[in-house]
């Protein structure tokens, strides 16, 4: 059975102005690949109603798992609830689940559950509650899209309150040879291996440093004994 | 006159598996918001011809300018300039312009230019050549879209090949102001702000770090005379 197929949508104009460098895709793409589900797009949009809504819509569409980032927060420009709402034609408001976690952890710190605050306990009919163990302030899914913080800290905790309710496929196995010779002198026979071994997928990626280059040769795939047949074969070719 | 839009690009399974962290759409977003060229989307997609075509059309149609990244190295892997020559239905083959660019680079350093690193001359017809003064092989714009490597400093070299030629509109100019309150206490005051500056994007960036939380807030327009206008408020109003 094939592994299921995963998309990202990062949410902010914080990041496509250059303010910001996102480091949330990377961390995301790790975990997914651990668990053998598989990342095959991701597109970051700005804070837009029209934007956020298209895309929720087109990549819940398209793949088994989206999962969001960003745009949760108290702030006026935090819309992504009320986007993902709309994407699904849900109603939105506060929900007494969500206002308890809340009201448990303002009342812990001091401070108060004003109407900024309460904005974050705004919930889509139907959705369930992501747990945000860093700063209350819940996450949650709606079919099949998983709604995150942006904060990186945040976003990451989540992700690891998520993980263990994915079914996932066979993990994703990658072996690595560093190979000191320029990439137009390997590529012809990494293209013999890579038609021989049409279930792998082998990339390379060059590198040049401190008067040093040549290529990190990748071999990814679902079966190890696969991999270590085709690593063989290239470290006889190359070494 | 708005601001001309552009979307990028970035193509590549090792950003999608969480084996490399991109950077060069970071760099893009800072050098376009300088020029005045505001970026409105990235999309991150494996090596995968039926994507890689889909997204370039859908792209090219839906903005000013694309800028793709990734895919147009030596090797088999490398499947970048084909699919834009399939997505704007254009024969492909190697021209000589590049092939003189390689073999004058590869008799430099005393290298072959074998059939693989000939790829790299492979160009669509009615492309127009974009400089590569790192490694040489070239990248190049067919209609709107731009197609650089994916290596950051080749990257890099090549945006500032491509940026002169850009005609841009009016920078992007942002002030941040640094408050040590919790964002849901600086909400109430943030939303009026931008109700009252609608040409403006203020956005709400929380922060925690050893024991100090707050928000850095960021005022974003084209009018600088506006922006300091609206900071002013800010800074009466929380400090």
């Amino acid at each position: 059975m094939p592994n299921p197929r995963a998309a990202m949508l990062v949410i902010g104009d914080e990041i496509l102005s250059g303010r910001t460098r996102d480091s949330n895709m990377h961390f995301l793409a790790g975990k997914l690949t651990e668990i053998g589900v598989d990342l095959k797009e991701v597109r970051v949009i700005g804070d837009e109603n029209g934007a956020i809504i298209a895309a929720v819509q087109a990549l819940s569409r398209a793949y088994d798992h989206v999962f969001t980032s960003g745009g949760i927060g108290p702030t006026h420009d935090d819309i992504t609830a009320d986007c993902i709402a709309a994407a699904f034609d849900r109603e939105i408001d506060v929900r007494d689940d969500a206002r308890a976690i809340l009201a448990a952890h303002y009342e812990r710190s001091g401070l108060e559950l004003n109407p900024a605050r309460l904005r974050m306990a705004r919930i889509p009919a139907g959705a369930e509650l992501i747990a945000n163990p860093v700063s209350a302030a819940p996450g949650f899914r709606l079919e099949n899209v998983h709604v995150l913080a942006g904060v990186p800290s945040v976003f990451q905790a989540m992700v690891e309150s998520v993980l263990p309710g994915l079914s996932g496929g066979r993990p994703l196995i990658s072996r690595t040879l560093r190979i000191e010779r320029g990439e137009g002198d390997i590529a012809g026979p990494l293209g013999e291996l890579a038609a021989d071994y049409p279930m792998l997928s082998i990339g390379s990626y060059p590198f040049q440093k401190d008067g040093i280059y040549g290529a990190h040769v990748v071999i990814r795939g679902n079966d190890e004994d696969e991999i270590d047949t085709a690593l063989a074969r290239l470290e006889a070719v190359f070494q």
